[in-house]
């Protein structure tokens, strides 16, 4: 089966983000090593530009526009990376961005959003539908919609982290990967780096991660059909999507061997270990590859391990609860 | 006038270091960078093995030991970063470690210490003198003292993190420094900084930053003759030192323009800031050069800039009070 995007379409991701996203740090840890028996290399996307992988696929998405889509502008709904993403990417184009945000999401989110001269509208998450509210804005504006993951350019555009990583550990070490793992919300970022990953490294086994109160695609993957939950109560604020998309879900499919989950006490356990032993800010979202490998969700030991940090946007007082091991709201 | 070590001690340790230490990435921020009109390069030390700079000079300085000195061992009193220094190099050499520590040093220092497979002996640092408590102990057992900053070896060593941030700064946009800002504690890491950077970038203006409460290195210079001061309070821990030695001196005499100082709140801005916007966790003495930066200490305003941050060693719980902003203890 044909899939929505090929591993030439990430090559030329990689090549409009040249210069404009960062070639983030790939960094090791000795200790992280000693604890799990494996050899792990972590793709710090927590240090991309506005913090998070989003970056890279709302970029080759918009600018992939068309002069009259510049015109009118872009618009999205995101729990807030992919806000941040876009309203970004807009601004370095030069062209307006619209977000729908839910108002629970983090404020620094929210904030950040706003200060890259984005419109944004919120709503509430438990009761409003924002695909139908950002189709509605859409189209009294003639905005183009730009989804947060169920698009071929997001993907290709998120699948060029798997392309640096895989670069970057031959770099280290002129090793490849045994295994590679991304957290899983709507599936862009697994997507997009299984494609890459599979062609760059044919052996590499693919692992998606959800939170266990998330874990959608790993119910979808299971019964072979797109799978729709409740809105998930996580603190994983990234991976609170209800289900994956008709593009995502064809790719995992075919590329990743299996999902598994985490708890939220692992999330917050690996978000300590990221600050006092790494001395990265990691968010509870960009925490979820690492916890299944610390936490021994997927077997690790004696294997060479990608591992994508998706994001480092949590609100700083929030943050300081996990840190603390104050209780959380 | 000679001074005690040149550049070749300093590119003889980077061959020394090689495989050994992190080549730490160097980070740049365009909202650093917008908020003080400067072209601001971030030199991650805390991204460095046990977290800090402090690795390189006491590898630099544990791998020139002779037979001899190898089999007694390696003896340090140290505020923290450098005890895990030496600890953690003599693992790696193979020699026996002891570490003389503040019993008021973060409590993950003096663990991190022990996980290293250092003997630690605790003092008072307000009441005891630790050079003697040091100059016992290696007396009676034969180990060797390695000082936390008036040594050539640790000078030069330190003096391989401006060897790769120009190299760093070469790489992402071809140009030079105008301004190196480092911190200053014993002034052992600006030394050997001095005397690379002077060496690779003639122009290039070396300013030294220490808290406002421990300011003993800007009297020391101001007067001409090294000044001791009391032990400060500060919750910048590197930086307590209550004077720079006799090797550190000249060094800073020859080539650093001048000393600015900060305050502890300006060190906390700094480390918000660094956790919010760049996803970095710094401990206090690692944020007092960018302090220096943001608050307009030094000024920076249309220069190009490397700044050292030397270490993230804080305890999270206190790391944790710093972020939320309670107060401080």
């Amino acid at each position: 089966m044909s899939l929505p995007i090929s591993s030439h379409d990430v090559l030329a991701a990689a090549e409009r983000l040249r210069g404009v996203a960062h070639r983030t740090p790939v960094l090791t840890s000795r200790t992280a090593d000693a604890r799990t028996g494996a050899r792990l290399f972590f793709k710090c996307e927590n240090l991309q530009r506005m913090g998070a992988f989003k970056f890279r696929g709302a970029y080759n998405t918009l600018a992939q526009f068309t002069p009259e889509q510049r015109a009118r502008g872009a618009l999205a709904y995101s729990s807030g990376n992919h806000a941040q993403a876009v309203a970004l990417s807009a601004r370095l184009l030069g062209m307006p961005a619209l977000i729908v945000m839910p108002g629970d999401a983090p404020p620094l989110k929210i904030r950040a959003t706003r200060e890259y001269g984005a419109e944004v509208v919120l709503y509430d998450r438990y009761t409003e539908d924002r695909e139908a509210i950002a189709r509605r804005i859409a189209s009294e504006r003639g905005m183009t919609v730009v989804p947060p993951f169920n698009h071929a350019h997001v993907m290709a555009g998120q699948g060029t982290a798997a392309l640096e990583l895989v670069e970057q550990v031959r770099e280290i070490d002129g090793g490849g990967l045994d295994l590679l793992l991304a957290c899983v919300g709507g599936g862009g970022l697994i997507s997009g780096c299984a494609v890459m990953a599979r062609h760059l490294l044919p052996d590499c086994r693919i692992v998606g991660v959800e939170p266990e109160a998330g874990n959608d695609v790993q119910q979808s993957l299971r019964r072979g059909e797109i799978v729709t939950i409740h809105v998930p109560r996580t603190i994983a604020d990234g991976a609170q999507t209800q289900h994956t998309g008709d593009l995502t879900f064809p790719v995992m499919q075919a590329l990743v061997a299996e999902i598994v989950t985490v708890r939220d006490d692992d999330l917050v356990a690996a978000m300590r270990f990221f600050a006092e032993r790494m001395k990265l800010v990691v968010e509870p979202t960009g925490a979820l590859a690492a916890a299944a490998a610390f936490t021994g969700a997927v077997g690790v030991r004696g294997l060479r391990v990608g591992i994508v940090i998706s994001g480092g946007n949590v609100d700083l007082a929030r943050y300081a609860e996990f840190l603390a091991g104050t209780p959380m709201g």
